[in-house]
């Protein structure tokens, strides 16, 4: 049984559009049944949590609405000038930190929970979610990853696209497992 | 005939996206088609509302543009802390109600219209909207529908996808018979 | 030879969307390649206009930026409370009239540009347009027009859907026969 | 090998959507994968710039995420009245210049770099991106490009459209050769 839930953001709780206005404002849809998913799969007991590259309060509302316990944003960017912000469950306040690549910060949400990655189920869609994707126990990502994330081994792809119920579809194939 | 048309909002007048942007504000797509479909059947002497367990100025906005009787925000959210928001149709101020499900929200309108819940067609998507579909005399859902929607007994579901016609396509069929 | 091209806006130039904010702003999606159609149907000698039932600065900065010559708003609404808005080609100062349907909208037109109805394209979707497609030598619609739209007689219904490339698809039609 | 990437944005970088509010903002929808996709062609050594028609500060921001070394703004608009924007690599000021076209900026970048358009790979959809489609030695359009540019000798037409993945098609390629 998945004891910790993590996902990428772009691509895979999103389409993979990153809308731009003339102010720099930036925009990502998401989707009502992700997050409906997500809602029930914390009520249930799993720990749901966002590993992101990017930085952006867009991501940061999301989770909030969610009630997600874990954020990392900047996560695995750059190691010489990356910071990376962990928002803790409790608090609206970051905790910076210096370089991790999603693999580190997920190693250290599981030490913290006294699980291992063979406990995690990890989304990803893109090479820099492969490593982590390689390591944990249920690797899974949705219908628009690209190539090199089809050929982890034992991923599991699912049929919706990012964006548009593949968390829903993840968690709904994890409530039915409890 | 059908005497009162209430609907669920993402994924039933929406294609269940949610845009997010950095300063938090949310956006929604609507469908100019569903929008001239309820205009219709309110001419036609139909009165309908919106319930929805969002509390957001968005659908105030739409339900305004479209000039419904009633909408209910925050509905059947979570017993304990909730607050629900009804807007009365001939005033902009909310009535603040302590917590209603979509059904108990949906019963209440029908004792004011001297109706029953035989004579209401309600629009849902997903699990939240289950007990009241399950309860009206025409449980209708867009072809997005969750599964445990579409197994809801004697549920119309639209050809059309929330956001893209599904409201237009069932005031166009609730009008041919009146 | 068609002498003036007058289009409906939400569903003809955008896929029917309408993008509501808290703030009630709201945002519609139109589509690059029918902006460079129209220019070029223009540098053609073909005057462009619109004629829409909305009235919102959102068409009014599309307008300009494709330098329409005319562009009517609030047209047909309702006959009791309407106002029209014309704005003429040199200037940024609307012209405030009473009632006007779009049928009588585009005779106006016609009268000042001493040609007939017969002499116009017009592009419409809904029931709304109906009356003035039933009208014009040339009624033309997006793939995704409502059904009423189609049974028009003589109607040229394009392959591209509204806000993906049908006005793009006309203008190409058009420009081919100059 | 292909020593300079050049590509156009509505169409390209875009799925062609020009997105307006009533503030006359506008809002471009961009891909996450194609951003990762020119971040990999630039580590690789292959510098990559945009060449457009428009002029809005929603391009710049997107240039300046993805590092890009040439962006020329309101290019090939008008000879007359046409103002055109170069932001070089280093510095956020915009250089101002005369007339260029697509054709014109793109061998002015190559005399810089001391290269020819035979080195050149360039990404363009519309009518006025066929003069310098036909110039240089990689002519690519992705799958939703103009009949016009579909007509290009020797164009490579990518899989995906505009917007949705066609420019991280195009790197993917572009590196697999390096």
């Amino acid at each position: 049984m998945i004891k910790l839930l993590l996902t990428d953001v772009d691509g895979c709780m999103t389409d993979g559009s990153m809308y731009y206005t003339a102010a720099g404002d930036e925009l990502k849809r998401f989707c009502v049944y992700d997050g409906m998913g997500i809602v029930m799969l914390r009520k249930a007991g799993v720990p749901c949590g966002i590993l992101t590259s990017e930085t952006t309060e867009i991501v940061r509302h999301r989770a909030r609405k969610l009630g997600l316990e874990y954020l990392y944003m900047g996560v695995g960017r750059q190691k010489d000038h990356s910071e990376v912000l962990r928002f803790a469950p409790a608090t609206e306040d970051p905790v910076r930190l210096p370089f991790r690549s999603k693999l580190q910060a997920a190693q250290e949400i599981c030490d913290e929970l006294g699980i291992t990655l063979a406990d995690v189920c990890f989304v990803g869609d893109d090479i820099n979610d492969v490593e982590l994707l390689r390591a944990v126990g249920m690797p899974v990502c949705p219908a628009n990853a690209r190539p090199e994330v089809l050929a982890v081994p034992g991923i599991l792809c699912l049929t919706h696209k990012g964006g548009d119920g593949a968390i829903r579809e993840l968690t709904d194939r994890l409530l039915a497992k409890i």
